[in-house]
């Protein structure tokens, strides 16, 4: 099963397919969305979910992987993580790709184990557990970790 | 100019198409697009898109009018109407709208001609100006407050 996992943001969103190879788990592709802040707030959401559709046509996913949003730094942050957010949730279901959200704790503890663990610590771990050859960015590592959650929760059917 | 005004809300989220004709604002349609709190958050939002579009085509408004969100309640509401809002900024840029963003302080001042007027002012103030027969809701009349203040702007040509 591919799955696409996904960190939205406003400025950068990023995106990961992992697909299980008997007990590996392996990286089809990953990257980011990204948009200068010059763009409008507007265009750069369009973007996101602009490039949301095209990335699941192309490698046409099973199921989509993305964090359940409770907290944000502040309003105005909470505001735009909203809206890239909703860009994806949209163009998945567009594309008929079944979503699963998971919390932040959920995704750490199946990456790294521990619920409370930094960026560094999933990143470091999502680099291990895929075996990547070369350093990815933290929204993509993010987006990987939530891919890597969805495959280690599917596994026991447990939230099916 | 036909403005299509919008309040984006993941429960409910207001329309309304306005026109001038001649010194007269005319009401052309109005309404909500709603979705039951059962329904899973993501079909919420991508309903709220859909529609949009679904509106935008049928009526094809030349320019779409719309509140420039800085705050809310707090960090999960604000989450909640990044989502929505995301969908109808989405679907313009889709159908190739122009979007233009006012501040709830010069909708209200455009329309109630004080920036702190309150949702029952403002619904009083929509009904008189669109001379509208039936009571909308409050979701409805914000939108038409927008597209209200929108036409009321665009008459100076100040922020074009």
């Amino acid at each position: 099963m591919l799955v696409l996992g996904v960190d939205p943001g406003s400025i950068a969103t990023g995106y990961g397919l992992v697909e299980k190879q008997g007990h590996r788990m392996v990286c089809i592709h990953s990257g980011v969305i990204g948009s200068s802040k010059k763009t409008p707030f507007h265009e750069r959401i369009h973007h996101i979910f602009q490039s949301a559709v095209e990335i699941m046509n192309h490698y046409r996913p099973a199921e989509l992987a993305i964090e359940d949003v409770f907290f944000a730094k502040n309003v105005k942050s909470a505001l735009k993580i909203g809206h890239a957010r909703g860009a994806v949730l949209i163009g998945a279901v567009q594309c008929g790709v079944k979503i699963h959200e998971y919390t932040p704790l959920e995704i750490k503890k199946s990456v790294v184990g521990y619920g409370r663990a930094t960026k560094e610590q999933v990143h470091t771990m999502v680099q291990m557990i895929l075996n990547l050859k070369e350093s990815v960015t933290y929204d993509t590592s993010d987006a990987l970790a939530a891919a890597i959650c969805h495959l280690n929760w599917a596994k026991y059917d447990i939230r099916k």
